[in-house]
């Protein structure tokens, strides 16, 4: 089933997630697809038709249990698991990333950083040791890691992908500001801070004119 | 012209000008389509379509001249001007972006960044000091300022919205996890991590089923 959903509604997932978690937080139980949308910015539309894909949760006349919600949607998303994580490169991005709390909240739990610099190798961040990147191959021989966060620069990254990938993991986040080369059942998400401030300067330059 | 162009396109400039860059590194002076659709993986009809939305850049029977073509992107991309910058929260992802080289080469210059830790104030990160939060307003009125980065907590980050839209900032990009509320005259782009880790965790639970 999972294959069949659109990336734009799997990406308006954890945004659900997220609201409906406040919404526990503030006591409330039950809520209409209409204040849903109220809150959320998205149609009641929209909200219904998100949600038939996984089979519909809401009941006519009654709306949404907003706990029973909040899991059905945590487990769609997979947060039902604990998933171990490695960052390759730990320089300030990658130091940052491994001190960042919330990640631990949902069970995304830091084993290691790597680093070729051996000024790094030792230290700890986020509770986690720095290791030697020449380790890394034998490392994930010992242990099972779910997701890779790479932080090296652009020239490192695809050889480090490529280590990982040939050593069982099968999720990249991938910082480094290249698309990695990857086998088609690897799981990678990009961020590249670089082309985001370019969307920026798109817009404001758009403004000025 | 600008605001015609959908977002989808908007997007893949970025990438345009990073490939473009990379080609004038091995000093390759001219392109066709279809070899540009072979290294980005765009295909060459969808590239032609791109360019198209800015008047099109290409010669029939020549290609595009690399230096050109990476020229006009970036003008487009507004990368023309300089950007003064400040980031406010200066916690372990302030440093890390108020350290990240990249941005400052394509002239979006740190001036500053902002934090209610009395601990941080005074300290320099990426050559800009931390300057208490208190001051930001005046801060504003003092220095013209085109892009804050907020990467403060959740709960702090609306407040610091409206102080830096209140007070002539056109540009934020946002890194905290909650959907701010903004005059629509201001540009954002929101960075959420937990939200990208989301998607990856989706989809390695769809790949374990």
């Amino acid at each position: 089933m999972a294959s069949k959903i659109s990336r734009a509604v799997i990406k308006r997932l954890p945004k659900y997630h997220r609201y409906l978690k406040e919404l526990m937080d503030k006591d409330i139980k039950r809520i209409s697809s209409k204040e849903l949308s109220d809150i959320m910015g998205f149609t009641a539309s929209q909200i219904r038709q998100d949600f038939n894909n996984f089979g519909g949760f809401g009941q006519q006349g009654y709306g949404y249990n907003v706990d029973e919600l909040f899991d059905q949607i945590g487990r769609i998303l997979g947060l039902v698991s604990e998933y171990k994580t490695i960052i390759v490169g730990a320089g300030n991005l990658g130091q940052a990333l491994a001190k960042y709390n919330s990640f631990q909240k949902f069970n995304f739990n830091l084993q290691a950083l790597f680093d070729i610099e051996s000024h790094l190798v030792g230290l700890k961040f986020g509770g986690a040791e720095v290791l030697d990147t020449r380790q890394l191959k034998r490392f994930l021989a010992q242990n099972s890691i779910d997701i890779a966060y790479i932080c090296t620069d652009k020239d490192a990254a695809q050889l480090v992908a490529d280590t990982l990938t040939k050593n069982g993991v099968k999720a990249i986040w991938n910082f480094a500001p290249i698309d990695l080369k990857l086998p088609d059942d690897v799981v990678v998400e990009n961020v590249n801070l670089i082309e985001d401030l370019f969307t920026i300067s798109y817009f404001l330059n758009g403004a000025k004119k």
